[in-house]
C-alpha cells in the first residue's frame, strides 16, 4: 500500500464515520502535511484519489470539501426483536429457488455470498499446486487422511499463534470448507429435535444446516455493531434446553457486526455457565479493515467449549474447499464424524495451500485484499447515499464484503428481488436470513467485486425500483 | 500388455479356476503354439513368467506342471445366515480403534481399504493439475459449484455411455468421494430410526454411515460369488418397513461377490415392486479382471429408483476425493443436501481429473492396473495355499483387491489382529464388517500392493499365528 493511499484511507475513514461531515472542508494541504507527517505531494495524490472515488470535490481557490452524498450520516439498521419460542427450520425451498435464479454469470451479483475471484492469487496458487503435486510422496494419498495434511495444520497453528492463541496441532482438523466443519460441529453436540441458539438475522447456510439435521432454532437478535444480544441469550439459556449456540463473532453475515473482546469474553463465560458449546463461525476473520486482527472468542475459552471454524475460501482460495475446525473437547468426535462423512479433504488442494502459506506472500495478499474491500465498501455506500431513499438504514461493517440495508416500510424485498432479477441484478432478500422469514424490508448487498460502471448503474436501477414501492 | 503376458494370464486363469489341477501338465510348447496361435518363443516366455510366479514348475524332459500349492482347490467362504430382526448400529469405536492402530506406515497393510498409490498415474495427474489450474477461468470458482465441473460430468457421462447407459448430465452430481455420495443418498431417503437393508458382511464404512444417521440395519446374507441373497431380501421386504437397500453389486467389499446381470435385474425389479430405492455402491466397477466391464444395476432401472455411486479414488486418483452419484428421481434432493453439507467438491481436483480423462490414457492405465491386481491376487492366493491351514476357505473375486478368508473355528480374528499388529502386520478382522459383530473367524486381506518378499514373509507369519490358535 503506497503512502498516499494510506493517507487517503485515513481521510476516507473520517468521512465514513461522520467525523468529517457533508460539506466540511478537508484539511488543507499544508495543514495535513504538517499534521500527518506526509509530503504535500502525497496529500495531493491522496486528494486526487478521493476525488476520483467521489468522496470529496475541489472548490476553486477554497480547497477540498466532503461530497454531501459521501458523508450522508447513515443510520444503523434497527435491532429486531426475535420470537420467544423455538422454530423448526424450513427455509431451503426459498433459499434454493433464489440461489438457482442467480446462476446466470451475466447477472450483477449483489446477491452473491462470495467475494470476486479476481481478488485472489489464483496464478500463484496454481504454481503451488503444480509443484506440490509433482513432488508428492505417493504414500501420502493413503496415509495422510483426516485430521489432514500436517504441513497445512502446522501453518494454521502458526496463524493462530500470530493471533495470540496456542493451538495444539492435535486439535486441528482440515475439512471440505467451513460449511462442512460447521455441519460436523453441530452434529457432534446435538440430536434431531434439539434446540440451537442462532443469530437473527443469520446466514442462510446456518439455517440450512439446522434444517438438514432437524434441529430447532432459537433466534437471538444481533445488534448491527455489537453482535449477538447477550441479555436475550442469557434469558433464553435460562428458559429453554438449548444444546448449542452458533455465532459469527467477526463481521457477522449478513449484518456485519463485530463483537468486542469484552463481548466475546462475556459470551464465552455465559455459555460456560450453562455448559453449552459455542460453534464459532469465523470465516471472515482475515478480512478486517482496521489495524489489528480481531481475536476469536476461542481466545477466551479455557474449557474447550468453543469449536472455532475457519476457511481459506474467503481469504485465499475460493473453490479449493479447504477449511478447518479447532473443536476443543469435541475434537476427536468431530474428526470421527469427518471420517464417516467424507474421509478427508482433497489432498492436492491441502498441499497447495500449505505450500502457499509457507512460501507465498499471504500477508501481502491479505493487505491488498482488505484495502480493496474497504474501498469497494466506500463506493457502494456512496451509491446507497446517491440512489437509495433517504430513510434507508445501512450497516457499515469494519470488515467482510456485505452491507445490510433496511429499506422503507413499503418495500417487500422478495418482490424487489424478482423485479431486480428481471433487470439482471441479484440481491439477497431479508427473509432468507430467518427461520421465521422476517426482515421483509431488508436486503444484503455484496461489494466483493471491484467497483465499476456496471455496479454503479445497477445501484441506480435498484434505487429506482425501491422508489416505485412508495408510489 | 505383451503377447507372452497375455498368454501367461490365460494359463494362470485356467490354474486359478481349477481347470488345470495340481500336478496337471500344462500344454506343451508345440501344442500351445498351435492351439493358441502364438509363437513357440512366446510360450516359452510365458512359462518362464509363470514359473517365476510360482504357479508351474519344470520337470526334466517332461515339460511344465502345475504347482500343487498354486492350484489348491480353494473352497468358497460359507454363506452366513443373518439375524431376522433389525439392529441399531454401533461399530464406530471398534472400527476406529482398529483403523487408528494401522496408521504406522511401516506396517504391512493387509488390513488397508486402499490399493497401493504406486499403481496410479500420479505424475501424469500432477501435469493435469498444473495445466488446468494455471489456465482456470477465475469466475469458475464461484459460478462452478455443485452439481460440479461440467467437463468432468461430461466425461463421466461418456463412460456410462461406454457401459451402455444413457446418462443425462443433469442427473450427475460430483461429490467429495463416493463416501459422501453414499451419505447423501441415504440421508435423502431416510429419517433417523428407519430400517435399511444392508449386506452381511458389509463394508464397515456403510455401517458407520448408518450409525451416523441413526438408522437401523437389516442384514441380508451375501453369497461369495452371486452377491446379496434375493430370497432373504424379498422376505425381509415383505416383513419389515425397509426404507432403502444398500448393495455393492460388483466386487463386493469384503466378500468380492459380483452379481450377474440377471441377478441385478431381479434385484432392481424386487425393490421396484416394494418402491424401495437401491443405493448402489459401485466403487470397484473399473477393477474387473475379465474381458468385459460389468454393468451396474442402474442399467436395469427404468423408474429412477437406483442411486448409482462411483469414484475415482480406487481407479485413478486416490486422495483427490472426487466421486459422483447418478441419483435418479432423487437427483435434485441429493444435490441440495450436497449444497447444504459442503457446497461442492474441490475444484482443482475436479478440473484435473476432467483433463486427464480427456487427454490422458485412462483406459491404458486401467488395463495395466487390472493386470497388476489380478497378478497380485494370484500371488496372495498362492501364499494362502502355502502358509495357511488346509481348512481355510477363501474367496477368489474376479476384480477388486480383497480376499475374504474363513479361518479354522479356533481362530478369533480380533485376537489375531492384535497379535499380527504386534509383529507389524495389519489385517481387517471380520467383526468390523457386521453390526452384530459376527464373522469372528473371518479376515479381509488387501492385495492392492505389488507383491514382494515382505508380503510373502508377512503371509508366512500370519500362517504361523493362525496355527497357534489350534494348539
Amino acid at each position: 500500500m503506497k503512502r498516499y493511499e494510506k493517507f487517503a484511507d485515513a481521510i476516507a475513514e473520517l468521512i465514513r464515520t461522520g467525523v468529517l461531515m457533508a460539506d466540511a472542508r478537508v484539511p488543507s494541504v499544508r495543514h495535513a502535511s504538517q499534521h500527518y507527517g506526509v509530503s504535500p505531494s502525497t496529500v495531493f495524490q491522496a486528494y486526487y484519489l478521493l476525488e476520483r472515488q467521489g468522496l470529496i470535490h475541489a472548490r476553486p481557490r477554497s480547497g477540498y470539501f466532503v461530497n454531501p452524498l459521501a458523508s450522508r450520516p447513515f443510520t444503523d439498521p434497527p435491532v429486531v426483536a426475535a420470537p420467544a419460542e423455538s422454530t423448526p427450520v424450513d427455509v431451503s425451498e426459498l433459499v434454493f429457488s433464489i440461489l438457482d435464479s442467480m446462476k446466470n454469470p451475466q447477472t450483477v451479483a449483489f446477491g452473491s455470498a462470495f467475494p470476486h475471484p479476481t481478488l485472489f492469487p489464483l496464478q500463484r496458487l496454481a504454481r503451488s499446486l503444480a509443484s506440490t503435486s509433482r513432488d508428492m510422496d505417493p504414500t501420502l494419498t493413503v496415509t495422510d487422511l483426516s485430521p489432514g495434511n500436517p504441513a497445512l495444520r502446522r501453518q494454521v497453528a502458526l496463524r493462530y499463534r500470530l493471533a495470540g492463541l496456542d493451538m495444539p496441532m492435535e486439535e486441528l482438523l482440515i475439512t471440505n470448507g467451513a460449511l462442512e466443519a460447521l455441519n460436523l460441529c453441530l452434529q457432534a453436540v446435538t440430536e434431531p429435535g434439539d434446540l440451537v441458539a442462532i443469530e437473527a438475522p443469520a446466514f442462510y447456510a446456518c439455517l440450512q444446516v439446522l434444517e438438514r439435521l432437524k434441529l430447532k432454532a432459537v433466534e437471538i437478535p444481533v445488534h448491527p455493531r455489537d453482535g449477538i444480544d447477550l441479555q436475550v441469550l442469557a434469558e433464553q439459556l435460562q428458559r429453554l434446553p438449548i444444546k448449542a449456540c452458533w455465532s459469527m463473532t467477526n463481521f457477522q453475515n449478513p449484518l456485519g457486526a463485530s463483537q468486542s473482546e469484552a463481548h466475546k469474553q462475556a459470551l464465552v463465560a455465559l455459555l460456560h455457565q450453562h455448559q453449552v458449546p459455542l460453534i464459532e463461525d469465523d470465516v471472515y476473520a482475515e478480512l478486517y479493515y482496521g489495524p489489528h486482527a480481531p481475536k476469536p472468542a476461542k481466545a477466551f475459552d479455557r474449557h474447550g467449549l468453543v469449536m472455532h471454524c475457519g476457511s481459506f475460501a474467503k481469504s485465499l482460495a475460493p473453490g479449493y474447499r479447504v477449511g478447518w475446525v479447532a473443536a476443543g473437547r469435541y475434537a476427536q468426535k468431530v474428526e470421527r464424524l469427518k471420517l464417516m462423512t467424507s474421509l478427508c479433504a482433497s489432498m492436492p488442494a491441502q498441499a497447495a495451500i500449505a505450500d502457499y502459506l509457507e512460501h507465498g506472500s499471504y500477508d501481502r495478499h491479505l493487505r491488498k485484499l482488505r484495502q480493496a474491500l474497504a474501498q469497494q465498501q466506500r463506493s457502494m455506500l456512496a451509491a446507497v447515499a446517491k440512489y437509495f431513499p433517504a430513510s434507508t438504514r445501512v450497516s457499515r461493517p469494519n470488515g467482510g464484503y456485505f452491507l445490510w440495508l433496511q429499506l422503507p416500510d413499503a418495500v417487500d424485498s422478495l418482490v424487489l428481488f424478482r423485479l431486480a432479477m428481471e433487470l439482471g441484478i441479484s440481491i439477497a432478500p431479508g427473509p432468507i436470513f430467518s427461520p421465521t422469514r422476517r426482515f421483509a424490508q431488508c436486503v444484503r448487498l455484496n461489494y466483493g467485486k471491484p467497483w465499476d460502471q456496471v455496479s454503479e448503474r445497477a445501484m441506480a436501477t435498484l434505487g429506482r425500483l425501491i422508489d416505485q414501492f412508495g408510489a
